[in-house]
């Protein structure tokens, strides 16, 4: 999507070498007008595809998922992030191990609202070591709903999540792929 | 908002006396058409207010936050809450007392996204004890941003936060107020 790639170059910022901060449009500070061109897209490469849920995962997914669902004409669930929930029973849950954030946490979500009637989309903004995204997709399994894949903003291309999802058979759709980057040389992307 | 206190009574739920669940449509599973109504809503009642920024707090407020600034052609900025954040400096931050869920943490906004050209709406989904806005007022003060006021879409009129905010001559305004609740009498609303 060069509208993103064009911005996270403008505007986004390389801490180190696998640091990218894109906090003044993305994830702190939100850009509705480019969340709706993100959601224009996720439609159009997710058509057809029968998706009658949203997934994501508090925070920062969260916006992007909602701009998303108005073209999808669908609720959104977002995946609580839980360090100590006594909840068993009443929801689904996984064990999500942050590489980026060192530590565990539970993703979680109410059986209420994922079943066997749900096909799904997973939204989220990043994807780099796949944690996150791969705690999502067992929540759905868990749940007998179907997977119609996941939309992804920015995902690390150098980092293993993507591959070692798409390997499992998973429909994985980034709309920017970081190839590499560093502070002095910016970001380059791969098709 | 009638369309909101309908579903309110129809799919919200009482947990004792001051415990509402509206997990089904609001902040767990998010029925986005009912957000775009919130959002024009919204749009309606601070139309005209010069606001150009809408300020949020992570989790459940972002999805209305993003769906309300489409009809403000703004971006937004969501709060993030942290027990320990070593990022003095670099943002604003406020101390947050939850009576409900009985913890001390602070909000944080970076300093890049909040300055004294800003006319800011806060928006959040519930107003109760009042601690999470009045935190946010706080960081929005701090920063010399101009507060156009806060829209909440369902205020538990019964507690204080409401009033408190209001006195301080605070412009809050409450899609859904409600008056009283119980597990069997369910939900009365003012106005």
């Amino acid at each position: 999507m060069e509208l993103l790639k064009q911005r996270i170059r403008q505007d986004g910022t390389v801490k180190g070498t696998d640091v990218l901060k894109v906090d003044s449009f993305l994830n702190h500070q939100m850009d509705i007008d480019l969340f709706e061109e993100i959601g224009k897209e996720f439609k159009r490469r997710f058509e057809g595809c029968g998706v009658n849920k949203i997934l994501t995962i508090e925070a920062s997914g969260i916006g992007i998922a909602c701009i998303a669902a108005r073209h999808f004409h669908c609720p959104v669930v977002f995946a609580k992030k839980s360090q100590s929930k006594n909840i068993a029973g009443a929801v689904y849950a996984a064990r999500v191990e942050s590489f980026t954030h060192g530590r565990v946490y539970d993703v979680i979500v109410s059986r209420k609202f994922l079943g066997p009637g749900d096909r799904v989309l997973i939204i989220d903004d990043f994807l780099a070591n796949g944690a996150a995204l791969e705690g999502l997709t067992d929540l759905v399994s868990q749940s007998g709903a179907q997977l119609a894949g996941a939309g992804i903003v920015i995902e690390k291309a150098f980092q293993p999540g993507g591959d070692r999802l798409r390997a499992k058979g998973i429909r994985v759709e980034s709309l920017a792929r970081v190839k590499s980057m560093s502070e002095t040389g910016g970001v380059e992307f791969t098709d």
